[in-house]
């Protein structure tokens, strides 16, 4: 009997959750993934930096702002966002929107190689 | 002058893309995150597994099926399941919904530290 290879964890509504730290739920070992959710007109209460791990956010649905180093950043669905480690970030929601996103830290220059450098097509077929 | 320590890209919105790879338009270096939406009744055609990452799937909207080592897992908004490097595993969208979701690789057992360990609060305040 082989060992299991995978979890799975139900966030529900991105909408209707405050924040979901992933990385002891799925027992995830290469990241760990916030999933958020800022309602309208609020923020992140402080700026942050890391010491060794990059962040990628990428925002859901909804408006906001993201402060990065000085800087003001418009964001939406779709908008991905890197930070280096000691970069200097921030959040906020728009007035009349909540802001869902997810944020994800993973150690800086770790990642070897991806996608088809690490990926194996097998022979096995799914289910369909 | 400091360095520039982050990135920003675009998706757009998740139901109008059909494959946007992150690491490059990023510059990430200790993940590799893909955006993903299959039309409705499309499968990925071919079950694979990876060598040494881990990979993290969240899924945004739509329903589907997750295949993984022989079982089939029904997914939606908010489902997020973790697959170990030796996982085989497939994706197929539901016959009446797309489904667009997000894939995250990085290197198994590559984070040290996360989150309270690994962030550092800062003096410096946002523009809000």
């Amino acid at each position: 009997m082989s060992e299991k290879r995978y979890e799975i964890y139900e966030c529900g509504a991105f909408d209707k959750l405050s924040r979901v730290m992933l990385k002891e739920k799925l027992n995830s070992s290469g990241m760990e993934i916030s999933v958020n959710h800022l309602p309208a007109g609020q923020a992140i209460p402080f700026v942050h930096a890391h010491k060794q791990n990059e962040e990628v956010y990428l925002f859901l649905s909804g408006k906001g702002l993201f402060w990065i180093d000085g800087e003001q950043l418009e964001v939406g669905e779709g908008s991905a966002i890197r930070v280096a480690p000691a970069g200097g970030r921030a959040i906020k929601a728009d007035e009349g929107t909540g802001l869902s996103y997810i944020c994800i830290q993973a150690k800086a220059q770790s990642l070897q190689q991806s996608t088809r450098e690490d990926g194996v097509i097998l022979e096995t077929q799914a289910s369909w």
